[in-house]
């Protein structure tokens, strides 16, 4: 079996991001695989590369999105509630992440799904350094050693080559998977990425058919 | 059982469209229900109303979209190629479809099928009014008759009711289904319908994962 890790891109912002971030361990471990969560910035892939509004400006399509989270939470058997915060980001998250991933990256990973989390489930804030920081002490980080370390240059620049790396691959939105070369956009595509696990091809089959209970 | 039709929206410049279009009567007779075809014209929901590029001019997007449908293609099992023809639309053939279904709607499903297969099996024109009365015209259907059909104004209202309708319910790409007030986008959710057919909730399932072959 080829062992290469599943790329995994993120972005805290995306709920569609936070459903991938649900299930994307289990499906890896389900065919002995292991993931490699990649932090992106769609606020540069769609809005600047791609010219596109975000999805909640976007007419027909935000309405579309208030009907579709809670549904696919649903189907997938997680929380989920919608916040009404505007204009947070993803930076100071993601440059810790990164930080934190160059460290302990088993820990990066439970860091990401605390700041998903603390998003898509408790509407708390994720774009302050300072709700950065607290969602990672209770992992053992020091706050002000967090704080320091996302105001490098170094950690700046991290995110940004993580990005143009992510872009250079094609990766636009989230989530977004890459396995064996192969790209997989969205959280109702798993069934294309479990297919391609199980199979590595992309031979006909019923896969869109729901599995038998 | 809920006998009300399923409403499938279409577009035939769309390759996404012409999937739907081979799987959805399938999936509707496992259910026991009927399918309504409704045509809408992306140009109007994506370009105008939604401020969007098409797929083919959207960068990153586009690369994924040369990718990813042939894979579909595959994976549902029906042939597939792309074409490169440049600015076709599907106004007359819509508009024709609209007038056959006012006549006989099975007539007018097997049309718009052949319409498809000639986009994206044989990559012949169905742009032209010509053409799309030569796809008619093996199923018993007078050309002049067609051709003079579809300049009337009469076909041009029926379609552009046929679009501000789809647009009043939120349709904005295809293949759009909407089943009992669910909305579901997309050749890659045809799941999602199946499991609303199945079970008519969105209670959590596994349906994501590929069923056992």
């Amino acid at each position: 079996m080829n062992q290469a890790p599943i790329e995994f891109y993120f972005d805290f912002v995306s709920p569609y991001g936070y459903f991938g971030s649900t299930q994307i361990e289990a499906i890896a471990a389900r065919h002995g695989r292991v993931v490699d969560w990649r932090p992106v910035l769609i606020g540069v892939t769609v809005l600047k590369i791609m010219g596109m509004k975000p999805l909640t400006e976007t007419p027909l399509k935000k309405d579309y999105l208030r009907h579709d989270a809670p549904r696919m939470a649903s189907l997938l058997g997680v929380p989920f509630r919608f916040h009404d915060r505007k204009g947070g980001n993803s930076l100071a998250a993601s440059r810790a992440y990164l930080w934190l991933k160059a460290r302990d990256a088993v820990l990066a990973k439970r860091f990401a799904q605390d700041i998903y989390r603390r998003l898509w489930v408790e509407g708390g804030d994720i774009t302050a350094a300072q709700s950065v920081a607290e969602v990672a002490a209770p992992l053992g980080i020091d706050p002000k050693e967090l704080l320091a370390a996302i105001e490098t240059p170094q950690a700046k620049e991290a995110l940004k080559v993580a990005v143009d790396t992510a872009v250079s691959k094609g990766v636009f939105g989230v989530p977004y998977f890459i396995v064996d070369g192969e790209p997989i956009w969205g959280s109702d595509r798993l069934w294309m990425l479990e297919h391609w696990l199980q199979r590595g091809s992309w031979g006909a089959g019923q896969d869109f058919r729901p599995s038998p209970q």
